[in-house]
């Protein structure tokens, strides 16, 4: 009945490659259940397998996969996220840190000094490793946030603390109101759980507070997303007096706010205006932070901090959703912060920010002169390049990708803007910019 | 207008408590929006707080908790995380390893001498650490399962995978069948996203697969959500006849499985049959895996093994809800699976459980004859206690508490269930099970 496969020795040979790569292949294939092995007879082509069963209607995974009630990732977000695994790509929209620049031997010592405890290593408390949050409070009290151990959680990244936001706040339906272009548009923690998102530009004459009254008085929104420090992608900073009559005019209209901060840290010249939740003695704010952006994305150890019974609830949601977050991550961050470690660690980091940073301007003078448009990055990670003819377009993204260039389209933060990439100065190599940059123009002058 | 506390001093004084303890009373009700610093003026009551504004419909955070999609968790379980926290509490039916029982001193040289390289501390491939999945396909191996690297993905613990599972495959008003009692019970992944449970009597006089059958024949099922080899809660193991039979079955009924297997490597004096997963030629089965329960629930690592489709599909998700597991737990828990720990630990750690088992069931003779019965735990943590009339209520829970006993009762694994106690040997200490067991014992004499 099932077809024989030939002997591996007699594949490995047919096809020229190693017998480990045919044991693999294979052992993937029985995996699957596309084949099978029966002892002392070989491997067969199984009669019942998955893509039969696709086919004859029996269990149909296919059908789970695109019925699922999350939205899988943009098709772009996707290929960005599987071409970031090719290591021959030069990564000129990466929004991490260069391997180059994660303290790597510094984590390594404070691992290798580290000491742990049973406690430590069970179960979490629902808001995170105590030592961790005190830690974080004080941390966050030097950037004027006054906010209990109590009144924060551990949340395993500033994603993770969104997707709680999410399920654990919000009905179906809500409307959340964003500064576009946003990075919200590039995940879906909010659409995934049915909510509505509009986009407010800041480009308009309207300013911001404006539009969030005028929206709030047709269609009660249920609260405002923002990046206000070294925007992603856009790096706009909100100014004092910005964030001050935001907060008073969401406060007139009874819209929350969420204060995505992960970028605020790093701060080059001279410091961001405080964070909005500084001024917020209303419990209107709930501010988020993370150590992947300024120390490793590998520890997946960020914050949220609001008002309590907030704070109670997400955290509930989150014992629901992952019992908490590692304990050797949340070890290793209390002691960074409580030692010092980390603010040593970002004033070495500016400084190599801001080397990036002039070396990437020179290159977009030499290259990009007349094509395009871009502001002196204050801190943070991103240039919001304008091109001058509207051609960001997978067709653009496609051909960087032929020249083993991964751009971050502008499309992907805000739907229909086919003017902008946004470029990092974060993570390519100087050598990497210098191709980078340099071949993406002759890309664009072509399409020009 | 706003009301002015008295001083620190005074306050400290007044209440007879220590300055520093007002100090973060009052930081907190500031965190909170309900005080406010003037500076040079001191600390006012501020005149919109959040409370205030509940009251008065502004910002009102308690409805956003109230109204949010994810349901809270029941109350009684909330009850036992709060009172997880308490020292002084007998933990009688905590399903995790006690502190003495985490190879802590082995996991702390472990991580003193890993050497971390700059790759690893990035954002991981969306499946997880490569050297990881390689080291968990070995281990499958082992179980008798094939899996390869690609076909398996990381993940931050069984419940993790659960949740991924209900929002990456399933849809709305999906129906999900389940041996009842279940743990499944107690959490609720699957009805946050809008999923219906049904439990299928493992007692009554059909067997699982004949109600698998009947159920599907009215409605489509989704899936079958089991834990076959030592059950949480009742420490079920399935035979090899009944894991082929319920195979067999689902496979006619086009009903996929997730297999929780989370405690199948605690077994004691004989290995339980092979895992679902190792008869599985059809690609029906997704497997859970975790080293939770088994080497430290801190670390937050276990894994889902599966058709490559659905593996890639559950981790474009994983990837949208927090980007990946903590590198360093990653790193860990590949080092002691390739380097042997993982199976020295568990030699040892049989060794320990039986030892707590013999003590418990020895105990339970002593004080439970003629008001109970239980079965002889052949691995895992659990002894589920059937007493002889349905007291298991929140009274006897909120009875045991008096005594400081923390009990998980038989309803939140089962509605309805009023006769069990799912009692765990796992995690007290011989003094807090001796001195527990009688109490509660005590306690439910007199009730009956």
């Amino acid at each position: 009945m099932a077809t024989k496969l030939p002997s591996q020795r007699s594949l490995a040979d047919s096809f020229g490659i190693n017998r480990s790569t045919i044991i693999s292949a294979i052992d993937e294939l029985i995996a699957d259940g596309l084949l099978e092995t029966k002892v002392g007879s070989g491997t067969f082509v199984s009669n019942n397998t998955w893509n039969v069963l696709v086919a004859s209607k029996q269990t149909d995974w296919k059908n789970y996969v695109r019925n699922g009630l999350h939205e899988p990732n943009l098709q772009t977000i996707q290929d960005i996220n599987r071409y970031e695994a090719d290591t021959t790509m030069i990564r000129l929209g990466t929004g991490e840190l260069s391997p180059t620049l994660l303290p790597v031997k510094k984590i390594e010592q404070t691992m290798h000094s580290t000491a742990f405890d049973a406690h430590s290593l069970g179960y979490s408390d629902p808001k995170g490793d105590k030592r961790l949050r005190q830690s974080i409070s004080d941390h966050l009290k030097e950037k004027g946030v006054t906010v209990s151990p109590s009144s924060l959680m551990v949340v395993s990244g500033g994603l993770q603390a969104l997707q709680l936001i999410a399920v654990g706040l919000l009905q179906k339906g809500s409307l959340i109101l964003h500064e576009s272009p946003s990075y919200i548009n590039s995940v879906h923690p909010f659409q995934s759980a049915g909510m509505h998102l509009t986009g407010l530009s800041k480009q308009s004459r309207e300013t911001i507070p404006r539009q969030i009254k005028r929206i709030n008085g047709k269609q009660k929104a249920s609260l405002f997303y923002t990046v206000p420090t070294f925007n992603n992608p856009t790096n706009y900073t909100w100014t004092k007096e910005e964030r001050l009559d935001l907060l008073s005019l969401c406060k007139k209209e009874q819209v929350p706010i969420i204060e995505d901060d992960v970028y605020g840290d790093l701060w080059f010249e001279k410091e961001p205006p405080p964070p909005l939740k500084s001024f917020d003695v209303d419990g209107l704010v709930l501010h988020i932070g993370s150590m992947s952006k300024t120390l490793s994305p590998g520890l997946r150890i960020g914050w949220i901090a609001g008002p309590m019974p907030v704070i109670e609830r997400l955290a509930d949601i989150k014992m629901q959703m992952d019992y908490g977050s590692s304990a050797l991550s949340q070890q290793l961050v209390a002691t960074w912060l409580s030692q010092g470690d980390y603010s040593k660690h970002l004033d070495w980091l500016r400084r190599e920010l801001i080397a990036r940073r002039d070396f990437t301007l020179a290159l977009l003078n030499q290259y990009f002169e007349g094509i395009a448009n871009w502001h002196i990055p204050q801190g943070g990670f991103y240039i919001w390049l304008e091109l001058c003819k509207p051609i960001v377009n997978p067709t653009l993204f496609k051909l960087a990708i032929k020249e083993h260039l991964l751009i971050n389209p502008g499309y992907i933060y805000e739907p229909n803007n086919h003017t902008h990439l946004r470029l990092s100065y974060s993570y390519a190599s100087e050598e990497q910019l210098t191709y980078g940059i340099r071949t993406l123009s002759k890309i664009i002058r072509r399409l020009i």
